[in-house]
């Protein structure tokens, strides 16, 4: 029975890939640069993209929203006159815990590509299954929140590794929680040594700014390798 | 594609649900009753366990650890004296992200069921998939940290509906995080009417001899209706 489901799995990730390179050859006809952006459930990604979009100075982003369920989050981002469109993953997908490309493929039609520079796709919360999936992303990056503990890089290093930025979030916890910060990016280090890593509070806003510079630099940096 | 992927998963459940009663049988033939353990990554299962395990009284406990790689949690348990198994998904599993029936029965072995009166299995740690898998358990516990926001039970349904007690852990954080508590309660209800609620803080210790004689309760319960 191992055999089998092993190979069913290998076949789905080959279609995957397939289907990733063709959202790449869009993303790039568009002009438009793709994160990946990933985390545990109430890690903060969404409340992280509530500070930074307003913060991307002229860079036209728009944000694909994954959940299994609802459109909370897609509503949150709305409300910011950004343009966004809701993948639920209970919806046609099985309620799968993660995004994989032809889900993102089946989402593109609502999105105004040709008129962004940036598009973020939030995933599903998750540390494990997003990391397996490239969507046709040109750049990864996860939030990792204090409130999770120092170990998660040592129990969820594909995810660490998978990420070209390691956001840790809610820093302003630090103290109440008795947080060893030192101990968490030693473990970061650890499992991915070459990872950019960013400590910043999207509740209070503090350190926000880096990561909208991240992202604006993302967008730069894949124009000029374009 | 996809119907092709929908029979293969519901077979796999299929035979999920066949290992599951055969778990059961050997639980039952041992005279253990067993509780799966479920919450996201860092919602504090493990601290939770540290606090709960030394105040069981004549209880007999064991855990089963369910993480993806390394036996971070297992060191901990068994700091306790307790007896404790190390099931990882990233050895022979694929890196799954939940615990199914099988890997569950695959490391019954390495535990002393005939001298237990009660088996916490402790899932991957993930909203998601951890509720599609019976594993033959008695009852299905989560753990819900403050930490990541009010409205999860409206984003994971399937889980909290899944389970019979939902722990809503670090309610030390409500007032420094502006927490509306209210709101998480009534969205819990909102999905699941039945479940029992716990609110405690592991960290601190308040509340957690609760969970401990809800632990207890179970076994005597199960107990009766054997």
């Amino acid at each position: 029975m191992h055999r089998i489901r092993v190979r069913v799995v290998a076949d789905a990730l080959d279609a995957n890939d397939t289907i990733a390179r063709a959202n790449r050859a869009d993303f790039d006809r568009a002009g438009v640069r793709v994160v990946n952006l990933m985390s545990a459930p109430g890690a903060g990604k969404t409340t992280l993209l509530e500070r930074a979009l307003p913060a991307l100075g002229g860079l036209r982003a728009g944000v694909l929203e994954g959940d299994v369920e609802g459109s909370i989050d897609a509503d949150r981002i709305a409300a910011l006159h950004v343009p966004v469109a809701q993948l639920n993953t209970g919806a046609g997908f099985g309620g799968e815990c993660h995004l994989d490309a032809n889900m993102v493929r089946s989402a593109l039609p609502e999105l105004p590509l040709d008129t962004l520079d940036l598009l973020i796709v939030e995933n599903v919360g998750n540390l494990v299954c997003p990391a397996e999936f490239r969507i046709g992303e040109d750049a990864r990056a996860m939030v990792c929140s204090v409130a999770e503990g120092e170990d998660k890089p040592l129990k969820y290093p594909l995810m660490f590794r998978a990420c070209e930025l390691v956001v840790v979030n809610k820093v302003d916890l630090v103290d109440v929680l008795g947080f060893d910060l030192e101990r968490l990016l030693e473990n970061v280090a650890a499992v991915n040594p070459g990872a950019e890593v960013l400590t910043l509070s999207a509740r209070t806003g503090a350190g926000v700014e880096r990561f909208a510079r991240w992202l604006a630099g993302t967008v730069a940096r894949a124009g000029a390798a374009a």
